[in-house]
């Protein structure tokens, strides 16, 4: 397994070597993560990573892979009864490197081999760890990969033991592994193969698993500053607009689910009070993005399902390992809105001026992420036999990365699937670093256009 | 009739000296809608508003009223059927009232009345005309009345020479009249009880309609332009963006619902070639925002019913007859978007810097509308039995004044009822008016805050 990895990251790093030179930043994550997902892809393929030696079909692998490297957590297949141990390790290191970034595990590798990291290089790793400036790059990266693995050790260990109980020991520290990792990684990938229905009303397991994601979804900037600063108004602009929105959606999250769901007997209506506020709070929170459940998703009512359409399409926070829009595009959305209300020109929020070109960013995510997922559902209503809002919420659930499904996944189409695989690596990579890697930077001389207004609204 | 009509334009002319004075612009307009719905909604409760002479319930009543004069087209009661000729009458005039603006029409008849229009009166006009500056208001208001009045009496006119072959004269001329107006101010209030059904393939109503319609929701300023400058480099960039996002708009829709709709049966199949691209033209233009249907919209497939939601949400144009984000809005936006795939820090459109405060009022529009939307979509699934794509479709039909449905207008609950006719006077009064109206105006000293950013995506 070791060599394995090793194989993966020399090849990262020998990739990095070559194309950094004639790559921008931006395509050569692209290219970095195409990889990655085609040699998952061609693991999986291999009859020993099945129960029945077959190996996956193309498609399917391909599904996996790249559902695993950009830690969405939709599936095909049972994770936990169709994969071998060999299989299962696979996807394990595919959210690994997903979880962490394609360029920082490739990063750390390369640190852990002597070599020096150049100019290009750190480029590349700004854009993917989306930092201001290219000073303390290398730090980051190391301080990066050791909270990450410190935090899931602390993770499997506390899971460990409460699956202890369950299964026998090497099982149990697989099980807390596997899932420690996935939950903080914000995955979604489960070994128990009803995610965690079984836990519903466990409140040790709920608050483990939730705390994972939650801590992994909210952005090693914002740790970082937790950790340094501990009072609110010390923190960083990014901080406090992260902090404030994750907290809202959390709560908002809770309390929407409860109400809406209370009475219903598919979810929590036939649950103790406790199950049911558990229940709640599980399902308003892993829409940001880890992707697990604790009640059945698709027996949710129809309010409850676009509710979660939204909290997904908004995700998790920037520089973490969760996906979507991002909380701090959305509170950036309302705090231009909620200026413009009060008569406001600019945009304050906490006592600071927001930059109009964040706006501008903040407007175009949401624009081409709008764009692609009504593209996207307009295609998958035609391919698929699922209803509407079905095909609605798998379309936003991909490209948020969270993996929530009503469990339509496994009977998509080829077709149906090969938009799904496109939608996780799109929401992977980011709307901002594709449209860069794709759009060519024109350098023409900078000519200065008279300002014009139009009629809006 | 007259007299009604100048019973309610009186009581404006009242309101308007006595409101002026203590009310925003903005708090004035949504009052003066209030007050029209009101009278409205009085009068199609009597008795010999409707064939019964039972008068329509409160709730009915209301929620016509309120289609007719936010333009919408919404219908709880069949128009042609249920309303004698006074209760037509009373839905014409509200019809008029709502596509010229409140404003406009009480300015009209106070100058018929030889009366000054002061500062505060001009502030409201600007307000709903959504005009640049204070100057040559009443002059617009005079060249809106013409031209709309213009306008009318030709298409009138050209659907006469139609009708007088399918009805006596007199009916022939109030249908005519009737439905030159409800095209003309996109209401899409019919009296042939199943909208445009009747004519799908016949080209000369066909194209009658759609002019009249496409014009009314082209906006007063545009087809100032027009006229005056005759040229595309010369128009003003409203008007160009107008025209570029208008006829991209309408290609794409006639072409993505002649390919959708080609081989549903219950639609486009059984029809001719011309008649099926005659249909997909006419449902492809009328969500912008007419309302009127020559094909069973609740027939279409789920990929057009959400292709359509898309169009509705995006509507007319400002400044118009017509509703929805509207088209600068939505051009605005993609700007931005193409802006920064080019690595462009300003928005430049047809070699002009597009204002800051046009953009974030674009974003502020976008993000209002959509919370909205989504918030009553929401509140419908759970009160309505229809399925989550028909209440979607009707809650955008709402706010976007377009008065397409699947269907289920009839049927709705009275709390639904309540929804929609919120939605369609927040959609007719625009969400930065009713923003301003409520949200109050502190003017504390102005602060200087440091800028910072955030991350985003
Ligand atoms: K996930
Ligand atoms: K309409």
């Amino acid at each position: 397994m070791e060599i394995l990895y090793y194989d993966i990251l020399t090849l990262e790093v020998g990739i990095i070597t070559l194309g950094a030179k004639s790559l921008s930043p931006a395509q050569f994550l692209v290219l970095g993560y195409i990889i990655v997902i085609s040699i998952g892809t061609l693991l999986l393929s291999l009859p020993i990573a099945t129960v029945n030696q077959q190996g996956l079909s193309l498609i399917d692998s391909l599904f996996t892979a790249t559902s695993a490297t950009a830690v969405t957590g939709l599936i095909v297949v049972n994770t936990s009864t169709y994969f071998t141990f060999f299989g299962q390790m696979v996807i394990l290191l595919l959210i690994q490197i997903g979880g962490l970034g394609f360029m920082t595990t490739s990063t750390l590798f390369a640190l852990l081999l002597g070599k020096k990291i150049n100019l290009s290089e750190r480029r590349i790793l700004q854009e993917e760890l989306n930092h201001f400036d290219l000073a303390g790059l290398i730090r980051l990266v190391r301080y990066v990969t050791l909270l990450t693995l410190g935090i899931e050790f602390i993770g499997a260990v506390l899971l460990f033991f409460k699956l202890i109980y369950k299964y026998p020991v090497p099982q149990a520290i697989f099980y807390s592994i596997f899932h420690s990792i996935s939950a903080f990684c914000n995955a979604g990938f489960d070994l128990f193969g009803n995610s965690l229905a079984n836990f519903t009303s466990d409140f040790y397991v709920n608050m483990v698993i939730t705390s994972l994601f939650i801590i992994g979804g909210i952005g090693f900037a914002v740790i970082a500053d937790l950790y340094r600063y501990r009072k609110f108004e010390r923190f960083s602009l990014n901080t406090k607009l992260v902090l404030v929105t994750t907290i809202t959606l959390i709560l908002l999250g809770t309390v929407v689910i409860f109400i809406l769901e209370y009475s219903n007997p598919a979810t929590l209506k036939n649950l103790s009070l406790k199950g049911k506020l558990l229940g709640a709070y599980f399902q308003g929170v892993t829409p940001r993005t880890a992707g697990f459940n604790s009640i059945a998703t698709g027996k949710m009512r129809s309010a409850s399902l676009f509710f979660t359409i939204i909290l997904m399409f908004i995700g998790a926070s920037p520089g973490s390992t969760g996906g979507g829009l991002k909380t701090t595009t959305a509170g950036t959305l309302i705090a231009v809105v909620a200026n413009l209300v009060r008569g406001e020109d600019e945009v304050i929020l906490f006592k600071r001026n927001l930059a109009r070109d964040i706006v501008y960013k903040a407007l175009a995510v949401t624009i081409i992420s709008l764009g692609w997922v009504i593209f996207i559902t307009m295609i998958l209503t035609i391919t698929e036999t699922a209803n509407f809002l079905q095909v609605f919420f798998e379309a936003v659930s991909a490209y948020g990365t969270v993996g929530l499904s009503t469990g339509i996944t496994g009977s998509l189409s080829t077709i149906g699937k090969i938009i799904i695989v496109l939608t996780m690596f799109l929401g992977r990579v980011g709307p901002l670093t594709m449209a860069t890697a794709i759009g060519e930077k024109e350098q023409k001389g900078k000519i200065k256009y008279p300002e014009e207004k139009v009629l809006i609204g």
